[in-house]
């Protein structure tokens, strides 16, 4: 896929999350993309993201959904305020609670699929469900309460 | 501390998770001991481990407390059978649900300190709960669902 993905768009200076910044060189560099209402992402996980031999570990699964319902949280509000990701100002969700129910193992070869809903805006607040796939089977699901960055948290603590 | 960790107690095969595996060259070898009835984990995060510059990523905050909880499980259990974590059967516990509540950022630098208590242990399950905290003050509050891993599990999938 050549588009651009919803954390191209973060702006460089909150581009360096472990999870989905593109700066960040040992991070994990997930990216998200709009299937029509769902928001999509894929992942491969290294055999080093392990649980026990031969299934994913479960706080991968926990860091991907997180940073895929953030990014999605991102877009949908830029879709609902009807305009672009590359318009200001640039817009950063944090997470404010994170679910995730591990309803069977994940084997650990070939890729993970997130597919993620918005259920809800309401205000700087915005509800995330996910499922994550492998081998197309649902092996788990996540619901993720982001909210809207204050601006105070772009200067680093002192 | 040189007290062993209740990690350095899993069964070599047992001992490869990203979060927790002592044999895992790339994890993070998150490390849990009693003190009294609450089990305590001390982790520095690496610099990268960033979510925006200053502050951890949530996904190391779910992955910590993910593994600390299986752990301590498997511990508590090992208490409640009255026997030692060096004795057989030897105990590993998964994660059947993760809840993380992000109460306040939570400062990249320095230690992060993850204290927890077994809410409820009812045959195969034992629930957690959990709190982070970063230079004295909580950061998050974790609940986590472990069921104790079927022996299936044992043998990767093929």
């Amino acid at each position: 896929m050549t588009e651009k993905a919803f954390q191209d768009y973060y702006s460089e200076d909150l581009s360096h999350c472990y999870g989905c910044g593109r700066l960040n060189e040992h991070g994990l560099h997930i990216k998200s993309h709009w299937e029509g209402e769902e928001a999509v992402c894929s992942f491969n996980p290294k055999p080093y993201h392990m649980a026990i031999p031969g299934y994913v570990y479960g706080g991968l699964i926990a860091s991907i959904i997180d940073c895929h319902a953030t990014g999605t949280a991102a877009a949908a509000t830029y879709r609902a305020e009807g305009r672009g990701m590359d318009t200001e100002p640039s817009l950063r969700f944090l997470t404010a609670s994170l679910h995730v129910d591990y309803l069977r193992p994940t084997p650990l070869d070939g890729p993970l699929e997130v597919r993620a809903r918005v259920k809800e805006i309401k205000g700087r607040k915005v509800v995330v469900a996910a499922t994550l796939l492998a081998q197309g089977e649902v092996r788990a699901r996540g619901e993720v309460v982001t909210v809207q960055m204050p601006d105070h948290l772009r200067v680093p603590p002192g």
